[in-house]
């Protein structure tokens, strides 16, 4: 796995499990519209440009050999959540435009509005501008896939990478992403939810667990990649 | 995830680093011949009775709630490879007849013959009976499914469970299931094969290791499960 990236520290302890901004609240100051949907093929430019900052951070670009090609021909090739799935996180300072378009797939975007103290500058609004004539920007993404359990006897969601560009951070938005994960796994009856954090990110780790994880102290991930995988070419 | 079960102790270091019996050695002494093939809806009895004995050998047996009826609605929906994906390991003491339906879908079945210096005892052979008339006996499995790294911008394969029946093992059944899925990996050119493994599990670790897989000390495994997981029932 590539790495979850570590998500912003904790906002303050909220009062329910999930914490999450209600929809139907009244915007006051500075509102910020935001809207999780399905991604599309149309949205590989930005997911490229969003792993790669994802490597920067977690410093591991010597890791990252990923190309707008190699995502367009592994990624979009099931129905979502059948298999690699990915939502995009998108803000505007306006109310989103209903489009359609992204209802389809048995998934209907997630809308909430955050209400923040000041205006929010982003630097890159113009890289990550989504649509044509719009100021809706992709602010980050969760990609996850299927896995399974054999004790369970169910599938369950492992997360791969939950990335938020950082001026969206410190703001509920990687809850946000990592609940709609959730929400859709408990909708389809998946008995876990998964994924990976580093140990030393006390952090990302009192973030998890405040959203209900638990962190498995015993186990240790096992990779077999490179040349030493490919020594079982002719292996078999 | 489950838990890939811990492998048998480790065999004399193989001078290869895949150290596999070559299929065209002469039996002597004791053949068993092996068989690896994918798994079929009719090998559900059989599967589910393996995961029970995993779950007996982790002392994990509360956390075994799979049901025959749980595998059959969840495994064998997608063609192999593209989602859950299980190896069956049958033996036998003499050679496999031929089976062309066993040839389907992309896989043609592995055979290897492991030159033993005495007849194994198989007390749950009549259990593991694979078909009606022949002496043919399921001995082990492994589920696995792809993966994704965002990194490399390709899959890999995520091995779930690792299992052979406590008699068959020690004899290198677990690395000749272990590799035929990194051989299919390379096959298909996909950049990882991962697993876990308990940190305490040191003859599981040194196995992997001389099978050529690094263990990655950092990172942990966050798990949302339970009434944790339900709570995100009506979160979004």
């Amino acid at each position: 796995m590539a790495a979850a990236a570590p998500p912003p520290p904790p906002t303050p302890a909220p009062s329910a499990p999930t914490g999450l901004p209600d929809s139907d609240s009244t915007p006051v100051g500075h509102p910020l519209f935001t809207r999780i949907r399905l991604a599309t093929p149309l949205d590989i430019p930005h997911i490229h440009k969003l792993i790669h900052q994802m490597a920067i951070f977690e410093k591991l670009t010597h890791l990252f050999t990923a190309t707008e090609s190699s995502l367009a021909s592994t990624l979009f090739k099931s129905p979502p959540f059948q298999s690699f799935t990915i939502f995009l996180l998108e803000v505007s300072a306006h109310p989103f435009e209903k489009d359609s378009s992204f209802h389809s797939q048995g998934f209907t975007p997630i809308e909430r509005i955050f209400n923040l103290d000041h205006t929010l500058i982003d630097p890159e609004a113009e890289t990550f501008k989504s649509g044509i004539n719009s100021d809706v920007v992709v602010a980050g993404f969760v990609l996850f896939f299927p896995n399974f359990s054999t004790f369970l006897g169910k599938p369950g969601f492992y997360v791969e990478d939950l990335f938020v560009r950082e001026c969206y951070r410190r703001k509920g938005l990687g809850k946000l992403l990592l609940s709609a994960v959730a929400s859709q796994a408990v909708k389809m009856e998946y008995g876990r939810v998964e994924w990976v954090v580093l140990d030393w990110n006390v952090n990302a780790i009192k973030f998890y667990e405040e959203m209900g994880a638990n962190v498995l102290p015993e186990w240790r991930i096992c990779r077999l990649t490179g040349p030493a995988l490919e020594a079982y070419r002719d292996a078999i």
